[in-house]
């Protein structure tokens, strides 16, 4: 038995994030994966409010997860009706799933302002929720909506609300933070007092409005809570909810008590990922235990430290949640960063080689007019082999022209013409692409393949651009990042440049060039 | 007196984060904001570790700031070494700051594994290093690296290093949180035990980590800290440092206590995407308090009772941080989102209204495709008024053709060439631009400029790409984003397509319309 169930409302919560916006099939792949992750509830959403969030009961009932219950989120019954009458509670006990989390108010503000019924009236409508829900066979949870904000005004009538459900049949009591505002130590206080009042599990559920979600959440299970509520990265309305992959974390390696098991922390890095994905969110680098830059080391040193032993700068193994660790390539890092990257491409170099130098001048003025190439490692790998002259050019371009063409309302058309010198023979051809960079991109392969066979094995993956000076308005600088892939390696190259065009051109080039280079290639 | 003063380290440790790289004049001018929002402390880098760091501490003394006090960073004298002849000393003398704040080590892994030296030289060395900044007529504080770890593992031994500094004459002494990954619960039972030891100022310095950096911090404060070090946005190396933006709200709006200032509080959004801006950092939408969405409500629930009274769904007035309040609209927002919009522009809509359920389905079907009009009120009030037949064209297109070319090694260019029909004539125009979308902008401003003078007004102040579907490689769908402005306003509009150039044109038309409607231009 976990000592910490985790309750996932991504699903549910998370889908106010401003951004999210999840389709049936999105809320499946999401549960599949919080299920193999061994998230203990999974709350999918409101079946009552929306014919899609029931369709996603039905379609997850079918799938039979392993180790995740779902769980029907739902409001407790409209004043002045019964129970068994609120079309709400209905579509809830028809959604299939074993579990009902019931909200509700409990600060007085919400009862006499929004619910505009009265104090007596409220308490009733707990109860017959939880009453009519339990007698229907569900298990029932009740997240007490603003507690903490109804304990610091009213802390008579809050206590009266849980009791009310408590006694009405609801085997988990949940704390909810609703506004985001309540300190960590406020929460430690609270949680601790409730803990010695109500019998059934107590749970935490906090939003970031001051930046502590986290924090609060577990606090709170310090002060004796035995369930979190909260979302993959933190996804929820206004400043989200609280991030269930640190917390996991947290509660696992820095409280020592278990949760998902031992076993599955490893799989937070791939899931917390993998959501971000789904959820068409941009991945914050400098998210906790599994961001790209958790463990990424850019001061030269804080480098030489972690090179002698790691616990110097990291406060755990990344290995342990599934990340990696990094060593940038940067000014800051200096020639250390350098020499670092020279010895795994097998280049000779040390930090008194002049040529150290050299690059670390050249590199300093690179990320001055906008290059990263922390992001983009194929392109500084081809930037150390051109500066050493181990390299030779696999083809010279002469020119190409891209044209895009729209006519009144039609649809717009994109084409490349391109022409260049590659083994001695000069290829002059064009091709049509979905925009300008892919026309140019299928006119540059065009004129290659035919040379340079093993590229039909490769392709883009990812393309990110990325306006730098974005005040200049449409002038401004933009820089393309471009992920390839064939099927053993994935590589990132990059490009920089007032005119996009230019930008992409760049970073295809790079591309390719990497890809000739790797599969040991013989230049023309 | 301040109860809690502020040390910001963005320009140093700020620095550190993977993706920014501050020129001299970034700092002056993250400085001069510093100093208007009345930050006590500003350590503007490490003089001695190069050059650039060198030229701001002169730069900077030049400026005379009215409220930040300039602090200069540096290590411990080497081992072995006089603190006297040590050039990382000198030049933290030479750098004409006040203030020093030295770091040193605390935790003996590190004293045996990268000092490499034993335990007492490093004790010499921090009250070496301490007289002699002291002896320059430096104040002094102290930096104890680590000081969590080293006082969980050699505890005897961490309170020598820290007595040390004290009786060396350091002004303050920091526990650092270096690695980032203490419990807040941690954190304030150790800071409540060095409070009973330290007789000067005690200040706290935490990392991100474990993803409750601004939790420790203001658990420190409330175990008796004095000094709070952090950065903007809490930018920093791996996880970041402690953000000082929620911070400084939390001890003014939730302790109680004063720091920068209460009329200040108000600068924070202000503050907060400045830096943003300055470091070429995405601006996180979901900050607390001073993100685009910390005040922004979409689901439906929420909204209404928003609406009623905003306490319910919100944990202070967003104005006093300088923020607003957005009502977002989106499928979640659901009719009333659309209503409430439609009231701002003087549309007579309400919930029933056929044509509020004709504007959501339009509105759900869009966002399937990638708009999103949250960020493109412009566009999105357009697409009502069109909707609603409210509105005629300003021109009609006829074509436009956009040719990119590059010659082998010379610059590229760009040229638009643009047909359209405006007032009854016939427009047929050229021009070129930096890329092929300045070069659109600019042929369509001078197609168009003739008839209406007003657009001479205008201009494009932001230019934003995102694509969507990034899997799909250089084919990806692209969206647009571009704010324009002119004297009095500034406005939002959104292109989608899997061509750049035609999602351009798209938030280009609306720009320019939106400002001719605005301006109560009569259409042709």
């Amino acid at each position: 038995m976990a000592q910490v169930t985790i309750y996932d409302t991504t699903l549910r919560d998370g889908s106010q994030g401003e951004g999210i916006s999840y389709s049936v099939t999105d809320k499946i792949r999401i549960a599949e994966e919080l299920d193999a992750l061994g998230i203990h509830y999974i709350e999918g959403g409101w079946p009552g409010s929306n014919p899609k969030d029931m369709e996603f009961y039905v379609k997850v009932a079918k799938l039979h997860l392993k180790n995740s219950a779902m769980v029907a989120f739902c409001s407790t019954r409209r004043p002045n009706t019964a129970a068994e009458d609120d079309p709400n509670l209905k579509s809830t006990v028809t959604s299939q799933a074993k579990y009902a989390t019931v909200f509700g108010k409990t600060w007085d503000l919400h009862v006499k302002d929004v619910l505009k019924a009265t104090l007596e009236e409220n308490i009733a409508m707990i109860k017959d929720t939880v009453r009519f829900l339990v007698s229907k066979g569900l298990i029932v949870f009740y997240d007490a909506e603003h507690f903490f904000d109804a304990y610091r005004t009213n802390r008579e009538y809050s206590l009266l609300c849980i009791t009310a459900a408590e006694s009405a049949g609801a085997k988990a009591i949940v704390l909810c933070d609703t506004n985001g505002g309540t300190l960590t130590s406020e929460v430690f206080r609270v949680v601790r007092e409730i803990r010695g009042q109500v019998k059934v599990l107590l749970g935490i559920h906090c939003h970031n409005d001051a930046g502590i979600a986290i924090a609060n959440s577990i606090a709170a299970v310090e002060a004796g809570a035995d369930m979190v509520q909260g979302t993959i990265n933190g996804y929820g309305e206004r400043c989200g909810n609280a991030d269930l992959i640190p917390i996991i974390a947290n509660i696992s390696l820095k409280l020592g008590k278990e949760s998902i098991g031992t076993d599955k922390i490893k799989e937070l890095t791939h899931v917390s990922h993998f959501v971000s994905e789904i959820s068409n969110m941009r991945q914050r680098s400098d998210q906790p235990y599994t961001g790209a830059s958790a463990f990424a080391h850019k001061g030269g040193v804080h480098i030489n430290a972690v090179m002698k032993n790691p616990a110097t700068y990291e406060h755990i193994d990344p290995a342990v949640v599934g990340n990696h660790r990094r060593m940038l390539v940067s000014e800051l890092g200096g020639k250390t960063g350098i020499v670092i990257r020279a010895k795994d491409i097998n280049l000779d170099l040390n930090k008194d080689t002049p040529q150290t130098k050299k690059l670390l001048d050249l590199l300093q003025k690179l990320e001055n007019e906008g290059y990263h190439f922390e992001a983009a490692e194929a392109s500084f790998e081809l930037l150390m082999k051109r500066s050493l002259k181990k390299y030779k050019k696999f083809f010279d371009l002469e020119g190409f022209r891209v044209v895009i063409e729209k006519r009144s309302d039609k649809n717009i058309t994109s084409e490349a013409i391109i022409k260049l010198k590659v083994k001695g023979a000069k290829e002059h051809t064009a091709a049509e692409g979905d925009g300008p960079v892919n026309a140019l991109d299928n006119a540059l392969r065009k004129a290659l393949s035919e040379f340079y066979p093993t590229l039909s094995k490769m392709h883009l993956s990812d393309f990110k651009v990325r306006v730098l000076d974005e005040k200049s308005g449409t002038a401004a600088r933009v820089r393309v990042l471009i992920q390839s892939q064939d099927e053993t390696d994935s590589w990132s190259t990059i490009g920089v440049h007032e005119n996009i065009i230019e930008a992409s051109w760049q970073a295809l080039v790079d591309s390719i060039e990497y890809k000739l280079l790797k599969d040991g290639v013989k230049d023309t």
